[in-house]
């Protein structure tokens, strides 16, 4: 039986805008599955009622009706396994490397400015000039001329840790059930960050605060002792 | 035989602040590898001579020197495949799902500002006051006050690119070496850019430009129909 999706359009019909909407649409081609569309303005909701929802993308399969788009995606990949795979990172390697690089891009030009001249005070002597000057070079600025304030560094690096909360609001790790290198790459930034700093960016309410916990309770003794965690 | 792990320290050995060896660091206890730490301060540089470049991290494996946390990673992943994986993400579902949630919270409020406007003109006469309303909410603005000019846009969308760019100059798609729901939430999001907006935000010189190009090219006949996309 064709699969049914239900996709937003514009005034005009070959208008469509909706991300989400092109998720579903690019999955069912992935998975190279028969699907007819239903064009969904707007003010075309009740159209959805049968949904239980008011959301697009919606797809109807027989009886199933599944409506948003990473629900769309996992129902597709479970229900069709023998059709080209929706997740196939074997070993999760490409996409660890890829938390490593959100890391390192997103995290680190945040952490940057406030760690650096706090590090100057922190390493050796006959270290200084080498690292004022490489450090500066990389920044573009004189360490002296940083001064991000504590309050805006935990406004954006909260920002920037949403996906970091999204995702663990339902697995337990980044890897999945286990932790993994995506996990590692993190909290070594973390460690880099408590090493330093005692900016608080996270709440108990946050996901992240629980799994940062953990993470801090299973350090090796030598891994604790240098954090200073007391882990007993 | 015991590894040995050249760490960076500050004035005090017990002031370990790297990031990159950190993750080494916790990659290692991931595996339960004994080792043990050679404290290494910016001047010590010419301690690394052996390893051929004079950043830290640096293992030494017996004969083997491995420089770079993420070519650490892979090494003791390859080298000691029987320990707990530092992949463990069997079919990638969860990295996927956090790839999503990048999408979302990372680029999303750096086009919502640029698309939302021009949705309104695009969308059906009947659906607009309802459009305006939800929007307006949601962005906490009137869209006629939403103006973030273009370049700004763009600035901000390569900034926040970063990561992809990254990860795609190893590995053609996100997904490893054939494209995944990672590599469909993402281009989702750009069609939703091209259905909407001539901005220019990549450049051929960007490993994400051939991989958009490949992606548009195995478009289904009616999503390249939609898209506009000459594909002959």
């Amino acid at each position: 039986m064709t699969i049914v999706l239900y996709e937003l359009v514009g005034a005009e019909e070959t208008t469509r805008f909706s991300p989400f909407c092109w998720r579903a649409r690019l999955a069912l081609e992935h998975k190279g599955l028969a699907f007819e569309t239903v064009p969904i303005r707007f003010s075309d909701k009740a159209l959805l009622t049968f949904s239980g929802q008011d959301k697009v993308p919606v797809i109807k399969d027989g009886d199933k009706v599944v409506s948003d788009s990473w629900e769309i995606a996992n129902y597709l990949e479970d229900t069709y396994p023998d059709r080209p795979t929706l997740f196939p990172d074997g070993d999760g390697r490409s996409l660890t490397r890829f938390v490593t690089n959100w890391v390192d891009t997103a995290l680190h030009p945040i952490l940057a400015p406030l760690l650096t001249p706090i590090t100057l005070e922190r390493i050796a002597e006959c270290d200084r000039a080498y690292f004022r000057e490489s450090r500066e070079q990389r920044l573009g600025k004189r360490l002296e001329e940083l001064s991000p304030g504590e309050e805006l560094v935990v406004r954006n690096l909260r920002t920037a840790l949403a996906p970091l909360n999204w995702t663990l609001s339902a697995s337990p790790f980044l890897a999945g059930d286990a932790p993994g290198y995506a996990d590692i790459a993190l909290m070594g930034s973390l460690m880099w960050v408590r090493s330093l700093s005692a900016i608080r960016y996270l709440t108990p309410d946050d996901p992240a605060y629980a799994w940062r916990e953990g993470f801090l309770r299973r350090l090796g003794a030598d891994s604790a002792r240098l954090f200073g965690y007391d882990w007993s």
